[in-house]
């Protein structure tokens, strides 16, 4: 199969989920929350990056834990296929279903927020809750919680560890993983796993939460979890500094952590092509220098203490920056509002890459000390096999985690354009592999991946990933196909 | 079995291992370093509290990664079981081997650093490098290594990730799993996992990883690890509080929590009946204030800006615990060797009760919030079974980490008393399940608390960790019989 040119996986050739079937599994949850018309199935098939045209028998929203168990015990005793979806925001394909058969299972019902404890601060949460409900019920509660996504109005908690999102707190407060303490799922039998432990520290056996984490649905569904919550930061500031290189940046990153320590809550890093999208194509958007620059660093800092003190950390890293010629010029945000600019710009990034036509993407990750490196290489590997594409490298600098987009050449063909991502991948991703880095740091494997991933990975660890799936799932019908095939 | 009145699970009954077998074995680390005469043997098979008399046809000592792997290919083969040794200073009878066909195989002598990472801020250590070490290399690297134990002089990074340490540092930088990014590990088939990496973002597949993590041994032999290092603090202060109660610690905890944010490194608590035990019993140890008070606190401040920084914050939260009448009396450090005088005070308090009888010991953790809870009604339950029971109860407040130990009543008889080690438990322990707490915090399962574990955990849970263990240790060489029972 391929979609504007990708090779993709084949869709699985299904017979179509019986009607008899069918209405057993819209008794569970109620006519109203099974869905099997077009039109309102249309927005559970469709996904982000456009590359997979989703096809299912039905989508299923549940609005409880046992109603969860309820359809997987169904499923697995008749051998329907389940896909989990959160808020459908993935980047690979692994919320979206692929055939007739298949059943969407959308955990968007269970949204409940179920517990803030603000002394030991930990949040507990239904997997459907949006990831913005549970940054504003911290905030409610004084507390502060970090994960951070473009996708955050809309992607759902169950999705994010599930996916063990990345996104722009890491730097200082890790993944999504690192910033769970348990998860409660339910598993392939419809059994509930009940791991909703609120404890910093628990040594009691093998460690099932981090395999549920981030293993795309395809080991047992996240139902809920309990998340760790840290103290608001009294003062935040925000820079955007302009730099000559990717060099300069990692430089500057050196004496922004000397200065702020565990307070550097942002370093994000765009070239000015980026930039230029972000003006041409992102309302509201305005230059926050006067001169253009190669290369722009987004720059965070966050206090315990006050906002003075965060200021004074800023001012004190750039000056040190302009000293050692590293920061050409710097603006930092004068209000609230300007601060949310500058991360609006950045966090725009990808889809100010979309009117300029196809975008051939990347997300990788290599040692933080190897980035100027990986982009000498990789932007030397990408023009010489397609002159004048426009490469527009950005991402968390501070992780070593390049979004490496490759936009088509001005007046190119856009199909044309894109039959290249594969072998593009290809190119980039030897080098990553050559510097010990990863082809996916934070979005998945999901279906886009998932070759390249049993290509790459040793039949050791294959092998280990391809019987721990027959362990949790015999039968095949958590997300089949994805990640994984057995 | 039994030991000193612990009920323990009964060694197995193996006919002991061949010569021919032995030789083998021996062929492949040299005969230097394949032990076998007592008393080279006795310092591999006593462990620290005594509780395990251990057993072994002798002592492997590889000097490589390749040569661990050639033996756990041939006791692959042959089905000789293999008990995994790093520093030797497990608390619960992990590391401790039990029959006569049993070969401890150390890894002590894996003891090369690999590779420190300035920029990516990564260090990449051998298993049998002892902890001190890499807080020694990071040191001189300029950066800080945080994990903290008070074996570190001793213990070895292997048996740390293999146990998942806790420590005093958990607080602000996560136990030993948070710590890692990446291990290198050997199968029970005798293949090498390389999973070396040193990225902070890699979402390529299940986390196996967070697997060999933890399980002590039982499902492969980590023999290299790559871990996060961090900015070195510019400043740290360190005090010791008197405070009236439990309560009054916590409400403290949150007012440091305020003043300090990520830069509280430690919040350690002790009753005043540990300090009197320290002052007995450790040399050198002084009480650090003229009056005495129910309870005690070590704080510990750390600033990435300056020693006079951190100074400020000290001094702010401690005005403001006496303000909220939290802190009775408090002395800061007065220099480094006072401020480790005061963690050697803490870090003793487990040797200074061995000279006071027997004692009946607790790794235990509930939410933060519960513990004045839980001290409330353990203590009650505790006094009720034995009266005249000195509850010595210290550790982690901030992690809600007890170590809830028990020291005999003046005068009892010994044995009597540790043959109520069980009974105990029990109470202890069902107090702790009820909070939805844990009975092993941070030294983990072993042999000790191998039969709670499967009595108490889900037998959803406990059939997974089976299954797990039988794809990676089909014949169950492993340290078998740890953890889990297959």
């Amino acid at each position: 199969m391929t979609t504007a040119g990708i090779a993709l996986p084949e869709d699985p050739q299904d017979a179509p989920l019986s009607g008899e079937l069918l209405q057993r599994f819209a008794a569970i949850v109620g006519d109203g929350n099974a869905l099997t018309a077009p039109d309102d199935m249309a927005p559970y098939l469709a996904e982000p990056r456009d590359l997979f045209h989703g096809k299912a028998a039905a989508v299923l929203r549940p609005k409880t834990v046992e109603e969860v168990a309820a359809i997987v015990r169904l499923a697995n005793e008749t051998k329907t296929p389940l896909v989990p979806q959160g808020g459908n925001t993935g980047h690979v394909g692994g919320q979206s279903p692929r055939s007739p058969r298949q059943i969407v299972l959308s955990l968007a019902r269970l949204d409940q927020i179920r517990d803030v404890d603000p002394i030991g601060r930990t949040i507990s949460v239904d997997a459907g809750v949006v990831l913005q409900r549970v940054q504003e019920a911290a905030e409610a509660a004084g507390l502060l919680f970090p994960l951070s996504l473009g996708s955050e109005g809309s992607c759902q908690v169950g999705g994010n560890l599930a996916s063990n999102a990345g996104g722009t707190g890491v730097l200082a407060y890790g993944n999504a993983r690192d910033l769970c303490l348990g998860v409660e799922a339910v598993l392939a039998s419809g059994e509930i796993f009940h791991g909703l432990r609120r404890l910093k520290k628990d040594n009691r056996g093998y460690d099932i939460r981090n395999l549920l984490v981030g293993s795309e649905g395809t080991l047992g569904i996240i139902t809920g979890a309990v998340l760790k919550l840290y103290p608001r930061p009294a003062g935040r500031e925000v820079a955007f500094v302009g730099a000559a290189s990717p060099d300069d940046a990692l430089k500057l990153l050196r004496i922004a952590e000397r200065h702020a320590g565990g307070g550097l809550t942002g370093f994000e890093f765009m070239p000015r092509l980026g930039l230029d999208f972000v003006l041409r194509h992102i309302e509201g958007a305005r230059d926050p220098m006067a001169e253009p620059h190669a290369w722009y660093v987004l720059v965070e800092v966050s206090s315990s203490r006050s906002g003075e003190d965060a200021r004074d950390t800023m001012e004190a890293l750039l000056a040190d920056g302009f000293e050692a010629s590293l920061v050409e010029d710097a603006a930092i945000a004068k209000s609230l509002s300007e601060a949310k600019a500058f991360w609006h710009m950045r966090e725009s990034m990808s889809w100010a890459q979309k009117p300029e036509g196809g975008s051939i993407k990347h997300d990788v990750a290599v040692p933080v000390a190897r980035v100027p490196d990986f982009l000498t290489a990789a932007d030397a590997a990408v023009l010489k096999a397609i002159p004048g594409a426009r490469i527009c490298a950005f991402g968390h600098l501070g992780d070593g985690n390049v979004h490496y987009n490759i936009s088509q050449p001005v007046g190119a063909d856009k199909e044309d354009f894109l039959s290249h991502w594969r072998e593009i991948n290809g190119l980039v991703h030897a080098i990553v592999a050559d510097m010990e880095g990863t082809f996916s740091a934070e979005h998945g494997i999901g279906l886009l991946k998932r070759d390249e991933l049993s290509q790459t990975k040793s039949a050791t660890e294959m092998d280990l990933m391809r019987a721990i799936k027959r362990i949790f799932d015999p039968n095949n019908i958590l997300n089949p196909a994805k990640v994984v095939q057995i």
